[in-house]
């Protein structure tokens, strides 16, 4: 792959995760205005504050290889909106599933983009993804739910499957729509599909594993 | 002043701090959706980061003088969110002037109050309220768009004096309903009123002096 093709690369990818934090920080702040207690609100906001400093790392190292934030990032913001805007949590409990099935997905995908990335965006990409707390807290939160009011387990795991729908859904207008950042994911020419299979197949066993730990059926 | 009330009007003020960092991390990220441009999301998303970890250094505080954050903060989450409530920015410019305005008269409260604190409980009021880059940000923006169309500047005044008026009584139905915060801020017994005027004296000059800076009539 040629070098500019390679940086193009480097660069959508920023743009691409820059989007998300930021938008993260966005959804999460939105989602803790559905906290029960001061102290989930004070949490959510927490892990909010997080994705901005991610975003903020990300948005610096853009900088730092000479590109835009805002023109590396802006090809992103319609998915990332538009997946947001189908998957408005109705609740508490949904914004926490949300939170965990959903950056779950977003981790595992950006970790496989990692792989095949040089050690310098390797290391940035994985320190970004680093767990901001989001995890343990939805985990503990949604199990005391469901042993609370077991009902709730069903329609949780019916929002989860749409959720992975809808992201799979985004993913793909993403890739289609721009071509460097799909070599730079799953090569180009023949292998192609068979890249972008293994890495559904991946990210589908990585969600059936988080939808076992929240006490929900995949 | 005897000690247990003197540490219950410091637990009254780190609460009330507490609650208000906490609104406007909150308040922040919702005027962050009215930004036009994806730089402007991502400074508003900063400030709100910055809030939080003002609101992340009192609880910490809270925490070590054994009181409990959430129990300490209820109070006052009441007046705030009904000010918040009553001051719905309806646009952009309305809301960096709320954020400029409306934080200039909490950071001058606040620091008319660590002037009768102890040196530990004033090192910390006055770290906390360190400007959030809130200030710049917001004159900038405000001036050049009254420069654009100056017809805005006599909307946005109105909007200013609006937004005094409901800060003014919510202040004081938080102090009127706190006895321990009102003596810890005006001293108790008969020098309360003539106090009282003087710290509004000082607000409201800040305050001409603030409207000024953005371009406004006060």
């Amino acid at each position: 792959m040629p070098e500019s093709s390679a940086s193009e690369g480097i660069v959508g990818l920023y743009g691409l995760l820059a989007s998300a934090e930021l938008v993260a920080f966005y959804r999460l702040s939105d989602d803790g205005k559905l906290a029960p207690t001061l102290a989930d609100k004070a949490a959510l906001a927490g892990m909010a504050a997080a994705e901005f400093s991610h975003f903020d790392r990300i948005r610096g190292e853009l900088e730092r290889l000479g590109a835009d934030p805002g023109q590396a990032m802006a090809p992103f913001t319609g998915p990332l909106d538009a997946f947001h805007a189908r998957t408005v949590p109705s609740d508490w409990l949904e914004g926490l599933v949300k939170a965990y099935v959903g950056d779950g997905m977003a981790a595992d995908f950006y970790r496989a983009v990692a792989e095949v990335l040089d050690p310098g965006p390797r290391t940035l990409v994985l320190e970004v993804l680093a767990d901001t707390g989001h995890a343990q807290f939805a985990v503990d939160h949604v199990r005391a739910a469901i042993a609370a009011d077991p009902k709730v387990a069903g329609r949780l795991a019916l929002w989860a499957r749409r959720l992975v729908g809808e992201a799979l859904s985004q993913a793909q207008r993403v890739i289609a729509d721009h071509p460097p950042l799909a070599d730079l994911l799953v090569g180009d020419g023949a292998s192609q599909l068979g890249e972008m299979g293994r890495m559904l197949a991946q990210l589908t066993d990585a969600h059936a594993h988080r939808m076992r730990a929240l006490g929900l059926a995949d």
